[in-house]
């Protein structure tokens, strides 16, 4: 499975793609981090961001694309940002029929280091290891990124589970509604 | 000048065009609300914003997006979907080149009632008026829509004059600098 991880932000927004094998084997393929200057306008920024994404989704093909949950932890410009910027990428996503999934910070720290609440130092020496990287990933936008792409990588089979779980739950609903209602009859 | 409205919304997100004539003259071509279902994933409501969206701006071409800025008023969920809308929106207007404009909603409401704190039954009311409808535009959000093109049209000039000023100051700013330069050498 190959998943792009996108670390979404105005200012930065990093970028990765990577290959999950059997078991825990994950590969990185790329990475990188989008900037755009603040004293371009809004439009133009998410369309910067919106072409360099493209590309990437039309290249690299990837089969989900795991992006950064947003929470109104940080000020609240800077939070409608990040939302746009990861907006016009799910956008794009949903455009080529790919499937786009939300991780948040804390699930995703808690799937590469064990510790939910782990700092960003601990988060980019994890990701090195992981990945047998020679030099650790920087700005911090582009270890979160693959952080992301391998958090979905290993949580992908649960998510799955739990999809299907979901999908026979209903299922036996409605049989138990059906026969119910013959019941009545 | 025709202008394009926008009340962005994940839910419920409106959608105006208004042609702009000489003076207060402003006549509606085209209203209508986009709705996405709540239980439909986020990537897929921002693309059915964005497809509709795509059809007004190559449809009715107009020359300016008008958007409603977006404040943290509300809860924050809402804010970022809003946000997301409004930003797809505008991606869309800066790949045809058009140019986006935001304003506030208290700017909208004293254009088009004269009082920045007017709630939605006087703006309505008003923009009935003003663009000599037969009937309310409903719900709210085609009401806002229209608005928001009806206040850009009026603050054109007025936007068209501080941008002209702004730009006399800079090259005076320049000048200044290359006298002062020249002068010390």
């Amino acid at each position: 499975m190959r998943v792009m991880g996108v670390d979404p932000g105005l200012t930065r927004c990093g970028l990765s793609v990577v290959e999950g094998g059997s078991g825990r084997q994950v590969t990185a393929l790329d990475v990188d981090v989008v900037r755009t200057p603040a004293d371009q306008s809004l439009p133009q920024r998410l369309l910067t961001i919106s072409d360099v994404a493209e590309h990437w989704l039309d290249t690299h093909r990837p089969d989900v694309v795991a992006v950064e949950r947003v929470f109104a932890q940080q000020n609240v410009s800077t939070v409608m940002g990040t939302a746009q910027a990861g907006g016009v990428i799910a956008l794009q996503a949903a455009k080529r029929g790919i499937e786009v999934h939300f991780h948040t910070p804390s699930e995703v720290k808690a799937a590469v280091t064990g510790n939910g609440s782990a700092d960003k130092a601990q988060v980019t020496t994890m990701i090195t290891r992981i990945l047998g990287l020679q030099q650790k990933p920087t700005p911090a936008d582009a270890a979160d990124a693959l952080a992301l792409a391998i958090c979905h990588c290993w949580r992908a089979p649960m998510i799955a589970r739990m999809a299907a779980a979901e999908a026979l739950a209903a299922e036996q609903q409605r049989k138990y509604a059906a026969r119910l209602k013959a019941a009545r009859a």
